[in-house]
């Protein structure tokens, strides 16, 4: 087995999650160093315990190591492209949390600084490697539903972010819809060509006051002549519930959530049986490993990886379609965002 | 047990389904006339065997029946308004099929007719009564899942219908998510109050040429805040699919489609198990059965109906909002419609 | 349509339903004669509003109409075998209830009746008719799971019985198991040669002291070599719980319980759906219909029944060998019974 | 978090999955040392991966380490009591795979020797500990199934095992069915007190030539009344199969296989779904790093083990009951065996 060293840059929740499941589930990537400059003594034993050789404040260690071949951006989300930037210019492999910006010249900015360095750049699009998500994808590009027509996807959260992340976040199109963005585009297999956007606040007045909506439904036009719908709700009380629906010539594909156990209770009063996922993490545990999975593949073998730089790019594009589409109350196509 | 005597006029399909389903299930109602001036040999034996006194071709000898209480109207769509007002003018209670009529002043003269009579108005949207909606309906209004902020509703059929149809019809909005209309408010408890509409033309051309489309998607706006979505095939090769879905601030409710049988194959290559019904009478035979129950029951206590003439107008208003919304490429509020 | 006139001897209960699912679901039979000595008012309205012609209290007004072709006998249990002999020797196809009757030479007797007098025998197995079960048997019989390795059947019903009734009714293998004996023949293909009996005193020790059992276990082995087991109680909160699974060399099938709706309700504390239908009469309406319909083919085609005298036997036999298993401990053989 | 350092003796395959499951999800405990006289260079390098710094021959290495606080007994079966012995004789808290022994006498010295010790003992009955059978048994425990009257398990692997191996394996109810007696015991929450076992060669001939069988089901009694049935089978084409489901006063509950994923595909001939896993070490994966959190717990707080050394001893009494049943054809109590 070949193996490369790796550098992690930022050990927030999200650093820390990837750095767990790669020690534990990518044996073809060794992380050699790990650097942030704000780490509690907490977060120093937890990395400690995985066996982390270096960690360490200053991300330069990571960029001027040239035995380190590929590196993992989880900085703070303002910093992603600077930093993304900078490893590719380092010559090293770029695996950039998403949203890679929410500007759109910036994220432009990201990939042709890749395209430049000749350095791979996958994004952390971690849904595209959920089980069940990929079963779904792998019975469309197996022909099993034909020619796509319909693809529906649900995603709503257990709860709401804090009010203080609702007034920076850009909205629910860019920090929570963008993943259902790349998961139409990634099912249909083809480009959102026109959106029309619907949102309201049902689930907490303080987060219209903060300028957001919490619930939304999107309707999509794509390429290949399929139209698409998402629903996002801020809270869903029964947990972290996202599913997917593909529906062609020749059938339909769909997906349900994971549940903790599958044991079913008959009482007198009717059937039931566990409630969803509550944590996110919980949710999507081995996706988030598998991405990392395939970021290893994609460094090792030379080949392109499963979420392009451009695969970035569109979500981005869609969600400023649908913010234009809610505020404006007409259909806006991705063209007119292009520019 | 109280029973009245009914006619019914019109013993085309429907007209026979609604029939049958009366003498086997309504031993409330005992149909002593029906009416048509077009049946074969076939359609007389049918009957007969249902044991129905008298087979007649002429209308009138039902509207001129004093021993005739209640009307059930399966003529053609384009005399249902016309045979509603006469019913209702005979004094008699009348149930009138789906639509009333396409054109809104003629529904509105049916519901003024039976209002002026002081007769009861009930119109076939026979989904109401399927055990599955019916069940989510239920939850949704024992306060299940809290207030209601989402409704989804996905109807396909297992085949389009005949161009020729398809011509006359009114488009898919009028001829079948009619039905899809009515369900969304039946559930919501609210009002639509604008609509989107995104078609295409995915399953056959020819249904293009004809000048409709025939996979449909629509986001509506409830009055009471709440949005929803719908979406539509003229052919899921699977079979008649129809599932609802109702998330709210509690909980979600959704149901599934039955099918012919529960039982499940393991076998090396996987679980498989019943396609559902292929055909709308066997989806739906339980549910015309239980909306005839319900029109003696609203006959015989003297209670309002299930379905009244408003929400027989209400989904047409929608319809024509749909047609409007997606041949002018923006939002429709129904009261543009509304005039 | 060949239609034939036919009569009921019997109108308590399942003479009742027999009687109901005739007249709506089996046109090709009509209800000539229905015969009981004690009917109430309520019933002969009942029957009345079936418009079955005569409803009399003598049942040699059947036997001596030459006009009925076939009788269906729903007498009580111990005048079972009594009136189906009566019937074979008047000339007229029999569909007896079951059990036909408790002693084995009086099962005999009447299967040699019907051979005698060339008559078509029915017994009243309706479980065979079950939409799910038959759909487990025409897996098999397709040959989908390959040679058939294990049956298992579970059987629960909602309620005991009385405890007068336990006392008269031969025990829980005779008065209820007796259908999991003939499913499991029925599903395995091959006769059951020896069986072994665990049974327990678990849901009411009134039971107990009137010489019964509430609970058991029965193991099969079938000559085929299959093996097979079936559980049995009395009592489960949950209601009516009738599931069955058959296992092979190239697969497994297996069926679930109907429930009154699928909705699904997901909250909080857990996702949740309707339980088990909580009467018999529900859980088989259409199975009961469907064994009338296979009976007026039988007939009127001249085929032999789908569940024939000796299938009436076969479950008494193995009803003894468990009940004879229980009692002393030990494995017993159907050959041992059969004498 | 308080840590422990512990040895693993055995690296075949158990012992590597123990080792990887603990270096990955057990953070309480550290490998410090494994042995095994003949290990691949492949494993010495996947030993090498997980970071264990001593990887040796001798198990004496590990026995002697005053540093070691725990072992985990991985070696061949018939070494496990003379490992397991030594490791409490030496101290160590004691982790032993299943089956201690086939030997009742041996299985009893082992518990001896934990005693005398004052250490800890746990046997390596990984089923109680998969996420879908533990949540049935937390069910049980919090009543919700009231009095447990029924125990019903299914048990069937993708494939026999070799034919050298039935050769010494003690037969299918000691290598196969022990995890099932082991599981009827942990949800009845009550000892078995007699058995009764019905064998059959229904998949491959050569498993009874060389004196075993494939196909068993065996019934069950409990100290609490209660009864149980088991059926297994070597062969399932459709994956690793194992179910359980337990009812009671209250109600009932069951679980299911998990699968690798959830999509179901709706195709014009039915609705399907992924198969069962067909690896054992997939089916459990999660199982087999619960049961050694488990371990750590224990030997770290000083708790009882969850699966102890009685807990070894008695699903052996029982296979030598369920042996002896199937040969004598009859039922066999426990006490027959326990002399």
């Amino acid at each position: 087995m070949k193996t490369i060293k790796i550098g992690i840059i930022g050990a927030g929740r999200i650093g820390r999650v990837h750095a767990e499941n790669i020690a534990k589930f990518v044996p073809e990537m060794e992380i050699k160093t790990i650097a942030d400059p704000y780490m509690s003594e907490e977060t120093v034993e937890f990395l400690r315990r995985l066996r982390i050789p270096n960690i360490v404040k200053d991300a330069d260690v990571i960029l001027n190591d040239p035995e380190i071949k590929a590196v993992v951006v989880c900085s703070p989300t303002d910093l992603h492209a600077e930093y993304a930037i900078k490893v590719a210019e380092a010559g090293k492999d770029v695996f950039v949390e998403k949203p890679v910006d929410y500007r759109i010249d910036r994220v432009k900015e990201v990939i042709a600084a890749a395209k430049k360095a000749g350095v791979k750049l996958q994004v952390g699009f971690n849904r595209r490697f959920d089980h069940n998500h990929r079963a779904v994808y792998e019975a469309i590009r197996a022909g099993k539903v034909g020619k796509v027509n319909l693809v529906k996807i649900s995603s709503r959260d257990p709860e709401p972010p804090t009010i203080d992340y609702v007034k920076v976040s850009g909205g629910i199109f860019y920090d929570m819809m963008v993943h259902d963005f790349d998961m139409a585009r990634f099912l249909a297999g083809s480009e959102v060509t026109e959106v029309f956007a619907y949102g309201a606040v049902l689930v907490d007045p303080a987060i219209g006051e903060a300028g957001d909506v919490d619930t939304a439904v999107v309707s999509l036009k794509f390429a290949n002549g399929a139209m698409g719908v998402i629903d996002n709700s801020r809270k869903a009380v029964y947990g972290y519930d996202q599913r997917v629906e593909v529906f062609g010539s020749e059938g339909a594909v769909m997906d349900e959530n994971d549940t903790p156990n599958n044991a079913t209770y008959y009482g007198a009063d009717g059937t039931s049986s566990s409630p969803c996922y509550k944590i996110m993490w919980d949710r999507y545990t081995m996706a988030f490993a598998a991405e990392q999975r395939a970021f290893a593949e994609a460094v090792i073998n030379g080949t392109e990886t499963q979420v392009t730089g451009e695969d970035g790019l569109a979500p981005i594009l869609i969600a400023a379609a649908a913010t234009k589409s809610m505020k404006e109350g007409r259909p806006v196509k991705i063209s007119e965002i292009e520019g």
